[in-house]
């Protein structure tokens, strides 16, 4: 693609996935070249959508595009829990991706559950969601070796803050968003309530708001707590909010939802993690940094979490005298 | 000094100037090491005051533990314009530097107006102060090779900020305080407000407080305009400004002065250049970063401030075809 990797438009920096997926990957790349296999993905794909049949398939060209292998398992439905407990034993799968919904109920949860949390690269079994909300960044406590694999979008959108030095890297690891406020538009489970998690445990003031209202999430006075707390504001608007922050980040589903410009603070960072376009384009008047799309950035933390798996594995392995 | 360089109290980073100081001062070193005689510094001082001789002596001792030449100067007030006037034209002086207050009236600006803009290291002659307030950084537009010189205390200031990570150097240079919103207390000709200008022009929303009000200094909607405009914040307190800011500096003369810790945000930036405490020891509960004094910045400033003025020197020679 001929586009620049970041537009100026007035004051506003337009910043394209692909210019963050691109030094992302360069890490991913790195770090396969000190690992002794190429890491296995294996993608169960469970339902007859054309559009998780597309997903795979773009999985598969991403994988091989990137040194990494991918084998794609199409299975009955009914199938799918017994062909995975087979697989969280197969020495020859390094990952495990299923393409959800398969039930589309909450069958489905059932699914995550049965997944390795030693191979789940989307970060969805029970443990390391426990693990995200806690604030617990290792598997193996007091250790600390292996990290713990966080699910894709909200970490696409932190490594976004990341790039964008939203994150001060001045300040000790773990308090590195402390003193910004940040509005999160978007409370589910698998993205919006995740991401305010995962910003407010790194000392974010986190506005997390959906149709129901607007929660804060937040480790109090001085980052007092370990973990984040939260509480609803009762009362609070979307406006309350934007007047309060420096960066919004929205994922409302559908194509009419707009943040409104008029609310969004002079120089505010604007991150769109929605299929569609949750700004509308004169946002650039108005924020400092604009990133329109997540989804380039998505795949490769994809990558990233299948590749620390394997570290994991390797780490694993060696602590326990085995040969690497 | 034993004192560590920044201790972290709670979540509180406590950051002492002499560690912001040494990483700014192996800067000047290496500058020094480009240019082809030792930089020569005049004090001038022309008062009985105890305290301006004290700080002669100390910046004698500065100038020569870091590789500086300093002549101090003493001369009775009435020739002091004369005396200034030779040195200007005098090319074994570099630097000017006159202890104020010398009449402590208005004559005393006459004296400013007196040094050469091509040796006022404090950055005080008429020139230089408009350039300041104009946002123009240079003294040779539009070849924009000779730096205009910056007035201590408020290019300290600017320093200990970008040492900080609230620069932010994704964004452009000019511009890397967009989003940013500062409360600056105090509004003196000599630091308060300059300060509060320069960092407009950079692209922060300032709230510059004292005693007659508030007043706004930003360069409008998405940095539209080239540098800082001011307006009069009819109605606003020190509450309403520090609820809104990211940065509180503070410089209030006098012991009895405290910024109220209780109206700080959390995760604040406080920074003090009073030589007295501005901010309450409970800060440390609610700031993310405090910075209890910035004098040790300030005199390395001067210093760079003197290298630029031989660097400028030089470049103009190159340019007019001299040898450097």
């Amino acid at each position: 693609m001929a586009a620049p990797a970041s537009t100026p438009v007035g004051s506003c920096k337009v910043v394209l996935a692909a210019s963050i997926a691109k030094k992302l990957l360069e890490e991913v790349h790195d770090g396969l070249k000190k690992v002794d296999h190429k890491p296995r993905l294996h993608g169960f794909l469970a339902n007859s959508d054309p559009a998780a049949k597309m997903y795979a398939n773009w999985t598969a060209k991403t994988c091989q595009e990137n040194g990494f292998d991918f084998t794609l398992r199409e299975v009955a439905r009914e199938d799918l829990e017994d062909v995975l407990r087979e697989a969280n034993q197969d020495p020859n799968v390094d990952g495990i991706l299923v393409y959800y919904p398969v039930f589309d109920t909450t069958r489905d949860r059932t699914l995550q559950w049965t997944v390795s949390l030693y191979k789940d690269v989307e970060g969805l079994s029970p443990q390391l969601i426990s693990n995200m909300y806690q604030n617990i960044r290792f598997l193996d406590p007091p250790a600390n070796q292996l990290k713990s694999i966080l699910p894709c979008t909200p970490l696409a959108v932190i490594k976004i803050l990341e790039h964008l030095q939203i994150y001060n890297t001045f300040l000790d690891y773990g308090k590195r968003l402390f003193g910004r406020r940040i509005t999160v538009i978007n409370r589910s489970e698998v993205v919006g309530r995740p991401l305010a998690a995962l910003l407010a445990n790194d000392g974010a003031e986190v506005f997390s708001v959906d149709v129901t209202g607007v929660q804060r999430f937040t480790r109090g006075t001085g980052l007092k707590k370990q973990k984040h707390e939260v509480e609803d504001l009762e009362g609070w608007q979307l406006k309350d909010c934007l007047l309060n922050s420096d960066v919004v980040i929205s994922g409302v589903p559908g194509d009419s939802y707009k943040v409104p410009t008029e609310l969004i603070r002079e120089g505010a960072v604007c991150i769109n993690f929605s299929s569609e376009k949750n700004f509308s384009p004169d946002v650039k008047e108005k924020a400092s940094i604009y990133v329109p799309a997540i989804g380039k950035v998505t795949i490769v933390i994809l990558l990233r979490n299948l590749l620390r798996i394997v570290q994991n594995l390797r780490e694993n392995q060696q602590r326990n005298g085995e040969s690497a």
